[in-house]
């Protein structure tokens, strides 16, 4: 943030030099501005002699930076956020969960080796009593509350993680209904993760895009020779995951091409063609 | 804990086998005993050649099995799992609210620039409006919606590290009460978290005690020649803390000696002696 602020606060404050040297050019008529950037810097330089000018241009530099900050904020870097948290939520659950397995084991161990889901053993901890049998440890209730409040925690965060899967999909049908069309709402988000805003993944070319997610194993290729990666984040996506082995690489290529035309319908504004392409695609990897 | 019940279960299954060869003794007296545990081994797996011990052998080890291992469960497990998952917690709550903070610094950057303590900013976030002169973003209640749901997310976070430490104090003050009363509820249980039990804690040198946690330093010490750790965990204690930097080493050796001494006094169930130990190396150490 106070990178991107420097950054646009700079740019405004030469811009506003200009039309502070415009208005100065108009009032006093002697004042001249040549083509060449140095000299226009230097007569820009020869303004802040003048004590007046230097606090006003200050002010309002900061104020228009501001103004200009604010209007920066697009949805692209929430959908990042959202996305980060999604996958960080993904760690947590699985640490946490972990901890509750080993922890819960010593009072009910045949519950953590017959439940294999992480989100369906936290609940049955909450809910489920343990068989007379059990060759776990009679605990003590202060004992047991702790496990319970950590299985709790554990429901409640996958929880935040399904609500913000939703909120995804609600502000990503909005801002790009094609690419969510055709590659889910996990995927797209993943890639506009990685292509930084959707204006630079409409940028890039297909290839780019199929390979977003698998950089370590590119370089790996370019490095070491070793067999080039086929796809990166958009594996998971079902028209991959259904086809061949063989036919993996192809299925791959096509879907990318196809997303990388939804990246750009959705940035420039243009119809909705998903459908059309899914049709498509499933046709010909059938 | 599969490990655990195949070491019981083997140690069960031949002193069972003994018990079955002394009562075919008495009964038959024809089974000699030999001294030698060679000799003994063989006469068990002799009477193993008759099927109708097997099964009932085999069922009553199973259970006697199942018995020691219910009773094999000790505090010092409970208290290793808490003290793990505090620690956990402590990461995943510095990983959350730097999310969080990233997340909500483009609705509110002034807020994440002033508040540095974590907890109090997650609280913050769902308490406090932005200033009118904030260059954040006007969100819409949808995105700030998420950004309250994580904030709450991690109060909790922070509210269950709390609970967990109330309740490692509680069942410390009854398991170790001399270790608590000098060395504080989480240092202590950290010790016995690296001792593996308090049991083996006390059966440790004060050397050892001394370094617990300082592991990497003291091999690193061992096979490059670099200067040797003057402390593992205990660092944190605030007899350490308050030393002077020159004093440190030697204040750590007489606090390791008084935890050593509080460890075996504990687990031996000696007298409380923890507040004269304190008394005396807080004299000493001014």
């Amino acid at each position: 943030m106070a990178y991107h602020f420097s950054n646009i606060l700079g740019h405004f404050i030469i811009d506003n030099s200009f039309k502070e040297i415009r208005k100065a050019q108009k009032e006093s008529k002697d004042v001249k501005i040549e083509e060449v950037p140095q000299q226009k810097l230097s007569i820009v330089l020869e303004l802040f002699k003048d004590k007046k000018y230097f606090t006003e241009f200050y002010e309002k530099n900061i104020d228009i930076s501001k103004q200009a900050l604010k209007k920066s904020v697009t949805e692209d870097q929430l959908i990042i956020q959202a996305i980060s948290n999604v996958q960080e939520l993904d760690k947590i659950c699985n640490i946490l969960t972990k901890r509750l397995r080993e922890w819960y084991s010593w009072y009910n161990p045949e519950l953590c080796e017959e439940v294999k889901d992480n989100e369906k053993f936290a609940e049955l901890v909450l809910t489920e009593k343990r068989g007379k049998e059990s060759m776990g440890a009679d605990l003590d209730k202060p004992h047991l509350d702790e496990m319970n409040l950590l299985a709790k925690e554990i429901g409640e965060m996958f929880q935040l993680r399904k609500t913000h899967e939703a909120y995804l999909q609600k502000v990503l049908l909005d801002y790009c209904p094609n690419l969510v069309e055709l590659a889910g709402v996990t995927i797209s988000a993943k890639l506009i993760e990685l292509g930084k805003s959707l204006k630079h993944l409409a940028l890039l070319p297909a290839s780019t895009i199929q390979l977003l997610g698998a950089e370590k194993a590119l370089f790996r290729h370019i490095k070491t020779g070793a067999r080039s990666p086929k796809y990166g984040v958009i594996f998971a996506h079902p028209l991959i995951q259904n086809s061949k082995r063989s036919d993996r690489g192809k299925a791959s290529r096509m879907l990318a091409d196809k997303l990388s035309l939804c990246a750009r319908l959705d940035f420039f504004k243009g119809e909705f063609k998903a459908k059309e392409f899914r049709k498509e695609l499933e046709e010909k990897l059938r």
